[in-house]
């Protein structure tokens, strides 16, 4: 007799990016999961998610989803989890796990913690990984192979359930980190938030130009500006979600960062070769750093 | 009998990224090329292209090249040009072709055309390729293939030279443009110098942090910031002439990049999700128009 799966049944609300290449992870893996349900708001995902064989059965009601699930992920983009947490709180079978995959953590804590009943388990989590492609057609299994999943289980929670989320994203092929979840919030407001803001800001300069100066900007797209669509191609409801639930730490960062381009614009404007030069150099020692810690 | 390559002999000045990778194209292509010499001010360099088989010969005087070449290949850091047009300029052979790769045209042809003699042929030219690697061993013989090369010939420039040169790109597998110097500086400005600036910026802002802080950003460096690092590790010098060099163009497109920053801060400060999503959902065209353009 074969011994049960880690989580008898899953229920994954929300078959995007991220939501599909989880679903593709636990249908992999037999002893991890055991039933796979599938809510999506959209019954033409819902559809293309039972077509590409992601779950066994699809619902547009989260409600009817989580019924009897033993572990609950939470896919949407954190704009909708208040929202979701309240219509699926009450459903929630006593002893489930409830983990998410929002790139906000303190937010979506903020959502939906009040909404977990005692005796249910909500372990936060975020996966860095992602594509610039979206919905259920756009994940694959090896997503989060080789890259850090942060969780941010709130103080008190069940170890048991952490261990049991760390072993989920595990066996996802990820690097596990526990954070605080306010410092889970400043780090990736600057390696991910700002990043995809001013991707966004530039490529939106770029719309903006008289358009025989625009049609040659596309025709000529250099290296730089070409990596800066492709983050600025990312999911629009996601990221808007993501600023405004991470405002106080994307703000002060786009804060910083204006500074420092303002200098940048001034030694540029009055030729100042060295300030230059010096800036230049020493950004290569972060570049070293990240691949030295493999991430590159 | 064979008939003898297009250019006999060939000077190729810098040994960088770009100037190997020509090195190795004119190597590839006995039809092409004959007697092939580098120079470069560096001993160490030329010792390595030799080692590497780069060239024929190798010099570091820039003056010595030359003598004799058909085709002088200008491959250094833009300013530096001033002064090796003047120290190479009476040595030209008459009829032999000059040109150039720099990432900007007018301040180039500013700076060369005039230490240029009467019956050499001057076509300056930029290749739009590259790496953030530097040095004779990041070059590669493919680096221009399926890329664009724009060449910006002054009015009156010798067709004949022009076609040599355009040949020269054709067979190195780029596409090839002829353009105006100074259209050519603000498409450039936007596609390719301000990425330079914002990506050199923004690591150079998380350089900054609190040092715990910044282990952090390196160790959890998401894909925004990934590549804004590799960016920002692109050869300091070469860009720093840069900025210094097309001042004019980089400077209005700050201004209106920063202008399109504070329009989002704002949004994000008063919480506009309906102009975010309508910014996040227009950048997606931009990046349609790349693909369809197979620059992606």
């Amino acid at each position: 007799m074969t011994a049960p799966p880690l989580f008898p049944r899953v229920a994954v609300i929300g078959l995007g990016l991220i939501g599909s290449s989880l679903a593709r992870v636990l249908r992999a893996d037999p002893t991890l999961a055991g039933e796979l349900v599938a809510a999506d708001r959209s019954a033409a995902v819902c559809a293309r998610v039972l077509e590409l064989g992601l779950a066994d059965r699809a619902e547009t009601d989260p409600a009817c989803a989580v019924a009897g699930a033993d572990l609950v992920i939470l896919a949407v983009p954190i704009g909708a989890c208040a929202d979701l947490a309240a219509a699926i709180g009450p459903h929630l079978k006593p002893g489930a796990i409830l983990t998410d995959v929002g790139s906000v953590k303190q937010a979506v804590i903020r959502d939906v913690a009040p909404q977990v009943p005692d005796g249910v388990h909500f372990v936060p989590g975020h996966p860095i990984a992602g594509t610039e492609h979206s919905g259920p057609d756009a994940g694959f299994a090896d997503l989060f192979r080789g890259r850090w999943c942060i969780l941010t289980p709130p103080p008190g929670t069940d170890p048991a359930a952490v261990e049991k989320v760390v072993e989920l994203w595990r066996r996802a092929g990820s690097m596990i980190e526990v954070m605080e979840p306010g410092h889970h919030d400043r780090v990736l407001a600057i390696t991910s938030h700002l990043p995809h803001l001013i991707a966004y800001t530039i490529v939106g300069t770029a719309t903006d130009l008289e358009e025989h100066l625009k049609s040659e900007v596309i025709r000529f797209s250099a290296s730089g500006f070409r990596d800066f669509t492709r983050i600025a191609a990312s999911d629009p409801v996601m990221w808007r979600d993501i600023f405004l639930n991470n405002r106080e730490a994307v703000l002060e960062i786009i804060q910083r960062f204006t500074e420092d381009l303002t200098a940048l614009q001034r030694a540029i404007r009055w030729g100042e070769a060295e300030t230059l030069e010096h800036l230049f150099t020493r950004t290569r020692d972060i570049r070293r750093g990240i691949i030295d810690a493999r991430q590159a």
